[in-house]
């Protein structure tokens, strides 16, 4: 399948949605410290905004979307990458089946975004920003508390709602409106006495920009993922050695 | 090859600098009117970067990126692809090789350019920003002498110097010295009494934004190329029955 001249190294899992792919695209490109076009890293994206909605099928109990990710997994891999990202938090519901079958590493993006906050905050208490389905999968809270934090997101059914309503305004493209409703869901952490939240679904970095509070830290999981990816690829050495 | 659930209908060759194809990327989105994922197009896109310096080979009379470009015509042939689109005006140098190589049909960003032209622009002098391998290859100017109008490029060399500069910045991330390149070449066109340009680099739509003076009508190739493309698959029934 693949050529004699054309790898691909990075393979991305995208379109969910396309706007946060897109949005994550840019940061592996930002991450590189590039002085002409060669140095940047070469990559097969698949923009598939037709996988079924993933927040609705862990809310169903549903594993529909599955298939699909399996089948881009195995494109991906027919490439011949040597990582893979996927672009959508909640889609790592089912990170082990995907891991299972795909020869080149899954990078996770939990383990990045939780990294990068373990760099960032010295604190023990951080919000979740995400689908209902991420934290309903648990797997954010199941890696903070393994970091010896927790996820303490504000109980007030008007936060996660806001949240929501930000990703939706991106999907949409109402890039306004989700920054309205972003910066709600940052006034319910402030007002829980948060310091710091995970943009944990990556539409949210989008709605995010320019409305993060004073004195809020809030980690980009898109762009931590990015990072993690970028840093992988630049030193070959540290791959598949601890995580497969 | 493909699977059962999972086909990309729109194929891109892009990493012609990455950047470009971010927004090309981008303007594909903002190109559709979605209300959820699904209603977006699916797409394969291949980024990489390390494709040789089209501009350069055509100065120097080789065809060095062929095989690679021939190479990811092939890679997004396999993929099924309904359509492919190059963001890079001036790999289009080599379009009827890579067309006669090609099951699935290639848009021709110049004619998307053209044709947007067209549609907005009632006099007969445009200016084709680009490099020097896409004027030098003359694909453009052959297609708006066709199209009863002309390349009207200053004749100043400051002109070219400040296009070639715009492209080299944005190739390196900086957006502030790209701008104010950009911007000094749309004034050599004012100089010259000129009102329109076209876009011809898909690095140059991200160097012109803010800076496109009063009064002067820029036709960005790399968002005529993306509203023909999601044209072609929204209208099917138009594809591939007139080009081929």
């Amino acid at each position: 399948m693949t050529g004699r001249l054309l790898r691909p190294r990075l393979g991305i899992v995208g379109g969910l949605g396309p706007l946060a792919t897109a949005d994550f695209y840019r940061k592996t490109i930002d991450a590189v410290p590039a002085e002409t076009d060669a140095d940047h890293i070469s990559m097969a994206i698949l923009s598939v905004p037709q996988i079924p909605d993933r927040s609705r099928a862990i809310r169903e109990g549903s594993d529909k979307p599955l298939p699909w990710l399996l089948e881009a997994i195995d494109i991906l891999n027919n490439l011949d990458v040597e990582i893979i990202a996927i672009a959508c938090n909640t889609a790592h519901h089912w990170y082990d089946a995907l891991s299972a079958g795909s020869r080149a590493e899954i990078i996770h993006i939990a383990d990045a975004a939780i990294g990068e906050l373990h760099r960032q905050y010295k604190g023990s208490r951080t919000a979740v920003m995400a689908t209902r389905g991420t934290l309903r999968s648990g797997f954010y809270q199941k890696r903070l508390q393994e970091a010896g934090l927790g996820c303490h997101n504000p109980m007030r059914p008007a936060f996660q709602r806001a949240v929501d309503d930000a990703i939706r305004q991106v999907k949409l493209g109402n890039l306004a409106q989700a920054k309205r409703a972003c910066a709600a869901a940052f006034e319910w952490c402030r007002e829980d006495g948060l310091e710091a939240a995970i943009l944990a679904c990556t539409e949210l970095p989008i709605a995010a920009e320019d409305v993060v509070p004073e004195g809020m830290l809030a980690i980009d999981a898109s762009r931590a993922l990015a990072l993690t990816c970028v840093q992988r690829l630049r030193n070959p050495d540290r791959m598949r050695n601890t995580t497969m």
